[in-house]
């Protein structure tokens, strides 16, 4: 998916929800247990829900992996369904993965061409050849961590340089020019809106993934007010505030509602930055 | 596996290699990929010829991912096979999982539980909330990256604060107050033996994963002369030179007799810092 055809979505949604498919079978509606493939039904109901108010999913690569081949297989059928309800969603695979050389190559394959999603989380921690691999398929997009939301963010991303530059802006001041804001994203907790600003600053046109409304606790009117650029530029995400709304047999009904209360928090931001109506503007 | 144990196995096998099955489709001899399970039967027959020169095996996540559910189950058979050959044997996962809170969690049980491996490498970039739950596993290591042997290493690993300090310096004398050397190992690229012996400095005792011997180019006599401590305190890894260093029907032969070179000269380099023979001293 391209930058264009991102923002309009989130214009048409007039949302920028990504929900978070962080499916954990301990919290998952006992009476799925039963199914063939637990995750898969979940995901299955939790998309139908939701895919009116979100312009995004977020499988959390951990939560599949720790089911083995069989959590593959759910992973691979949830990204297929959500392909086959709306050619116009994008799909984040939340894997955080960094390697080098053949092996980054061997997990840009692995999300682009096994599964198709349309963007990888990756750390920086290597740098560059981290991410390349994932830059040299067309329309797709690597999402770098930058700046977390945890309490253990602070022990390198704050290490600054004598003058007072911390790791996460250097980690944006140098990635920057290895893409265009077409195929990079950055991951930027919510937990800290006056740095929100600061990256702002420093990646102008990036779109921003952040995590943390919700059960992590930031503001979605904080994450507009210093994050939103002129193509929105953000996708917010929310997982358990959505996914666990209910842990009865309405659970995607509950769902769907929470989705619907986020989305409408964020069709009026968007209509405060005036981005709900109008054209888009030619760049 | 315990650091005594790992130690014990080293100087029974007087050989401190660690082989890398990053087992590639395009690069397994042909006649294997009409197996039914082509990455598990390369695996099985390269660790049945090396597996009297190494102490430990780093399958690589991404080989393995990029197969799809297929791949996740020749992973646990290799490690499942791996186990049923010797109970003494170091395994780790090579993975380089970064993320927090629940997230890690489960991907600490993907790797202790579903896999049964001994250790996964670990990116630093979150903090501390990425590796405790690794830890919270008795007898189970964080293998954390620290300096990387690729050229972009230096984007961000070399950072350095107002004192010269530079971020993966940073990231040892942060990390080594989570967890005793029992646990935690660090990633140090051999293309940098001078810099090993400041990695040395910082964490005298821990082990280090030492990859980019053979096919990046380090020297296995440098590593020994800056890295090795009382313990030995390493584990160089081959990957490309030992699993391709033949094409044909007899890549396990050819296979075997490139882990035993290295062996011989691993043995060489333990009896020339006394570790070859005696007793383990105690602590």
């Amino acid at each position: 998916m391209t930058y264009r055809e991102l923002f309009g979505q989130i214009r048409k949604k007039k949302s920028f929800l990504c929900v978070g498919l962080d499916t954990d079978m301990d919290r998952i509606p006992k009476h799925l247990l039963s199914e063939d493939d637990p995750a898969f039904a979940f995901n299955r109901a939790i998309v139908d829900a939701t895919l009116p108010f979100a312009v995004a999913y977020k499988p959390n690569l951990a939560f599949y992996e720790v089911l083995g081949a069989a959590g593959w297989e759910s992973l691979k059928k949830t990204v297929n369904y959500i392909r086959s309800q709306s050619a116009d969603v994008f799909v984040i695979a939340d894997a955080k993965r960094g390697d080098i050389g053949n092996t980054s190559e061997m997990y840009a394959r692995t999300f682009f061409e096994q599964l198709d999603v349309d963007a990888v989380t990756l750390s920086p921690y290597m740098g560059q050849d981290t991410v390349a691999p994932f830059l040299a398929f067309k329309n797709k997009w690597a999402v770098l961590l930058a700046l977390t939301s945890n309490p253990s963010a602070a022990d390198f991303q704050y290490f600054e340089d004598k003058n007072g530059l911390k790791l996460y802006e250097k980690v944006l001041e140098t990635s920057r020019e290895w893409a265009s804001p077409e195929q990079l994203m950055y991951v930027v907790g919510a937990t800290r809106a006056q740095e929100l600003a600061k990256v702002r600053k420093l990646v102008p046109d990036n779109f921003l993934l952040v995590p943390g409304v919700g059960a992590q606790g930031g503001s979605l009117q904080e994450v507009a007010r210093y994050g939103m650029n002129g193509y929105c530029g953000l996708l917010v995400n929310s997982s358990r505030g959505i996914l666990y709304a209910s842990a009865g047999e309405n659970f995607a009904e509950k769902a769907g509602e929470a989705a619907a209360v986020l989305q409408q928090e964020m069709a009026g931001l968007l209509e405060d930055h005036g981005l709900a109506f109008g054209t888009i503007t030619s760049e």
